[in-house]
């Protein structure tokens, strides 16, 4: 049986929270489990320089992130587990096709002219302030990341679709003028994923500093779920579950049946403070487990290095003979 | 005493002719014979793509120039002589210092200016029709050739001193924000090099097609420099040397001496047929020995990558350790 190739790239800059959970982390533990799927997960740190200006903050957001998924049960014998950084093929391949990709391309990327539309909003002179290199080529960078592995699907939220668009693109140039046969991947676009919502009621996300991180204490996770806004309603007073965050955090992690009587739980009447005591018991129960090899796994960073160095060895085990067809199709090689 | 590092590089699309040698070649050679100067070479391979899209004509390019620079007795004991694709590192830097650049330095790139302007003047839609990333980026690409060696100074023509304070700037930043040491390069131009002109009387250059080749066969070189543009006085009549393409030639690599008789054959008027044979004999002596070497030297491509090998070996003895330092300034570390 062929494999698709399924590839997904974790940026390093934050630390990981429930909407990151249920929105990428749990899917991608999930399908790695499937014999029809051969994935590759990397750790971007290299694309988290663009906007990570603070080493410290960059280096433990990696080392949070690799402890999150193993302790989640990702099977590192089963897939690529590595850091981008330590596949310095992808660089090479970086530049190489950066020569056959046109800058109009870039020109025309939604972030770099979100970026640009800000500038002239704010009335700044140069329509380009702020903005770095980095910034403006990253597409290359990242189709540098999924042409590298072959990979044919490629996870993404709406916002990323244009990239991938951009990698097929430049998949296609270099495959018409050098004959090389890189694999034209595509976007995966999960319109069911689960979009949580955070503390306040907006969606869940570090931009708007209302997450509930994975692996918080036990007491945290509780003073976080007080915390959760909900409406004025009393005690034996309906609640309508379908706009309440509680029900919606409770929901994305509970069976349909729980989520049923939940429901019912909230039509009776129930009272806020009842209810949060009740999520954060059942959060609790679910994340104990792994919480605690989490913090296992933090005093243990040898083990985690020797983790991702399994995985980068395995990662240039590919991308070194690739790259090296590459080079030669392009001219880069050896006299002997 | 401590040694200023020079640093040149030498973009592989043509084959070398006279004008690169006395112009480039020669200076760089004897530099590398100093105790006070520690030189780097490298043939920019990477740096090609960006113009040169004949994968064979890149390869053969970098192998006549590899042998041309060893021909002329290139001590690479002394030297640092690499490729630049075989020291990955570069690459690495090349993003990280991406990641610290600024868009609106690359906007202000003469090269690219001048492609735009190109494009307005021939109504393109696009003005960046035709424009590729590598085009673009290439200062960066070129600030991180200069700064992974920590290059004091590195000679220029004048369209490329923009690009050395594009390094300059480049490194400052990068010490600025992140406390590291990258060494501020500076461009050198000599005001003295000697611009050859080639046979057509324009600026020898590949671009005019007009080049006489450093190491063709003394037929073609006999042939070739029959070629050479003169004007249509007779023998007898009293002709200009300083108006005269051979008498430039000549002169380039003559003595004081030697220059001063040929003028003096011109004012007794020596016919143009007489001096240009008189040319051929003179430079076909001075270069019947390297253009044996460089020959035996083509017969040997094994020798010539052992060589490129052990500067690649050398550079990246000094470029890994640095870029560890980099990396771990920027965040981008190992666990453990």
């Amino acid at each position: 049986m062929t494999k698709t190739k399924v590839l997904t790239g974790i940026t390093t800059t934050g630390t990981p929270h429930l909407g990151n959970y249920l929105g990428a982390i749990k899917p991608a533990i999930e399908e790695s489990w499937r014999d029809d799927i051969q994935s590759y997960y990397f750790l971007a740190d290299y694309h988290s320089l663009i906007k990570g200006r603070d080493p410290k903050r960059i280096h433990q957001s990696s080392l949070e992130i690799a402890a999150t998924w193993l302790a989640l049960g990702l099977d590192t014998d089963r897939v690529t587990f590595y850091r981008q950084s330590d596949v310095p093929e992808i660089m090479e391949l970086n530049w190489i096709i950066g020569c056959m990709t046109a800058k109009g391309l870039m020109n025309r990327a939604h972030a770099y002219k979100a970026a640009v539309q800000d500038n002239v909003e704010n009335e700044q002179n140069d329509p380009d302030f702020g903005i770095t290199m980095g910034l403006f080529s990253y597409p290359v960078l990242m189709a540098a990341d999924i042409l590298m592995f072959g990979a044919k699907k490629v996870p993404v939220g709406q916002d990323q679709v244009q990239h991938l668009e951009m990698a097929r693109d430049i998949a296609k140039r270099m495959n018409h003028h050098y004959k090389t046969k890189f694999v034209l991947p595509e976007a995966i676009v999960d319109e069911n994923t689960s979009v949580l919502n955070g503390l306040d009621g907006r969606k869940m996300s570090k931009s708007y500093d209302n997450t509930i991180p994975m692996f918080v204490p036990e007491k945290k996770l509780l003073k976080l779920i007080r915390k959760i806004k909900t409406n004025s309603l009393e005690p034996g007073e309906p609640k309508d579950p379908s706009t309440c965050t509680l029900f919606q955090i409770f929901s994305a992690f509970a069976t349909e049946e729980e989520a049923l009587a939940k429901k019912a739980q909230y039509e009776a009447g129930a009272g806020w403070g009842d209810l949060k005591n009740e999520l954060f018991e059942y959060l609790n129960e679910k994340l104990k487990e792994p919480r605690e090899r989490y913090n296992e796994l933090l005093q243990d960073p040898a083990f985690i290095e020797a983790e991702l160095r399994k995985g980068a060895e395995k990662a240039r085990a590919e991308a070194a003979p690739f790259l090296r067809h590459i080079r030669q199709a392009v001219g880069i090689k050896g006299f002997v």
